[in-house]
């Protein structure tokens, strides 16, 4: 089975806090093979966890490892992609792990490190041709972005473009986890959300919407709050950058049909008074990922694809800390 | 005088609401002449303001205008740079205007147009070498900004990457003329604090400053505003795009010694309980321009230059209306 067919396989992992999910991906974008495993916690179990899930790749699709071109890893945390590097990927229980280097000395395939939000948004672009320029806005735990420009991610200087999750959009909000107070993420994170809400819960933001639909006054405030915060982040993206698009994934895209109306009746009524932000019809430039929707382990496998072709975009992170 | 010396000179037109200024410059970025013009109304005047114009740098630099390479024109409002069209520069009554086939045709020259914030940003980007990527956020009548990425403007998928001023960071701040309310332009545009001020004068913003060191307490109140505005734009700026460096620039830096502190003071303050925010050390990546530097009619005159070598960055904006 190795030889032509095999030449342009990719792997691309997306390994979250929880679960690694990989796929291996054709030149073409088919999808070859696909496997889930637990995360372990610390550097080493890591490191064992995306050599595991390459392996159970590999095995699935009958190739030998040669015919394997990249593998590719979005995870959370700040990641040097240049070196590689992630850095205080805390619910990891990283604080700096070589990553790349440690994957590429144990299965001797070149081996590509990127967050997870920025692997998403080349996975939601590779998806939508001609959405171009993008911004995938991630509506997890935690509320950032990824800018896609030319077909490449958009780092900025310092590795931290599309970091709007942090926007300050109401000096009367809740404290942040960043510290600041009233943040986008205090309005349309998922972890705000359900610590606001206070309930526990496995799906606290499903409980949210569950009993705003029954008429619970503060569950409704926070699902407004929800929407509120998505559209700020919308408009933070598309003032500043002017994307055409803005793709809308992570956690909370699992509740879409429950939340994408609202999102898109927020960002017409937030325009009611102003014919300029109706001009920018920001409803109609949102698009709403489906939950189950594997774009950071597709952009995952395109990391490799994408490092290799350099361009004036390219801008590397220098190492922080 | 014609010849090897001439044929690298280009003009850069910055048409505001009261004046032309015009630029002769360099290949090396010398300024061989300098004009200023009153502007006139209507799509005539604003015509025949700019060719007059040019006309008098011709003059004063002794050349043929065969010797001149390029026209730039930067102008408010929103322009087509791809075709030249000026559109709704209410201030100088343009509804409509091919403003560069019509100079281009008085004076058989080659005639670009830009918006003047966008071009003041290619002309802040090519005095600071290396503080790219770059925004140019300009606090004049209105707030808005222009982004510089791999040495050219950032116009976005429709022309409106930058528009920051009509964010919204307060949902109970003062109506704002675009139709929202708690716009950051609401609270740093020139035009915004004298509404808001309300005693009329040529330097409102001045007077402001002045009663608020006279100990006035509404004036501080809106002195305050202005270092909060213009912190949030920066914050907007740098946590969407993660721009190296934001020049601010515009009116409003004819004050800046009295102002920069202020806008960086803010900068800290508003990080002072977030870990994340210090680290993006916003306050050292401000720089203010001083109040007289000609950035608009510089970059003007670099837009022949910027436009004659096509990149993959060099977006289109399409026609509106």
């Amino acid at each position: 089975m190795t030889g032509i067919a095999g030449s342009g396989i990719r792997i691309g992992l997306d390994v979250g806090g929880t679960k690694i999910a990989g796929l291996a991906v054709a030149d073409d974008g088919t999808h070859l093979a696909a496997v889930r495993r637990p995360t372990g916690w610390g550097d080493a179990a890591v490191v064992d966890g995306a050599v595991a899930a390459v392996t159970a790749l590999i095995e699935q699709l009958g190739e030998s490892s040669r015919s394997i071109r990249s593998i590719g890893i979005g995870i959370p945390g700040l990641v040097d992609a240049s070196e590689g590097l992630v850095l205080h990927a805390v619910n990891l229980g990283v604080a700096s792990l070589g990553l790349a280097s440690r994957v590429r000395e144990a299965l001797g395939i070149p081996c590509f490190v990127e967050n997870d939000v920025k692997a998403a948004a080349l996975g939601a672009a590779s998806l939508r041709p001609g959405a171009e320029p993008m911004a995938y806005l991630n509506l997890g735990t935690g509320v950032a972005a990824g800018l896609i420009i030319g077909g490449r991610i958009w780092r900025g200087a310092r590795g931290t473009a599309g970091e709007v999750g942090h926007l300050v959009v109401d000096p009367q909000g809740r404290v942040c986890g960043c510290g600041q107070r009233g943040c986008i993420e205090t309005l349309c994170g998922g972890g705000a959300l359900a610590r606001a809400w206070g309930r526990g819960g496995d799906l606290p933001v499903k409980d949210i919407l569950d009993a705003a639909d029954s008429g619970d006054e503060r569950a409704a405030g926070l699902r407004a709050d929800l929407f509120r915060g998505a559209a700020a982040a919308v408009r933070a993206l598309v003032l500043s950058t002017d994307v055409e698009t803005v793709v809308i994934g992570g956690g909370l895209t699992a509740l879409g049909p429950r939340i994408e109306p609202g999102i898109r009746a927020r960002l017409r009524s937030d325009a009611a008074e102003s014919p300029f932000m109706q001009s920018l019809h920001l409803d109609e430039r949102i698009e709403l990922l489906t939950g189950d929707s594997p774009v950071a382990a597709i952009g995952a496998a395109l990391l490799g694809a994408a490092i290799a072709v350099p361009s004036p975009l390219d801008k590397e992170m220098p190492s922080h800390g």
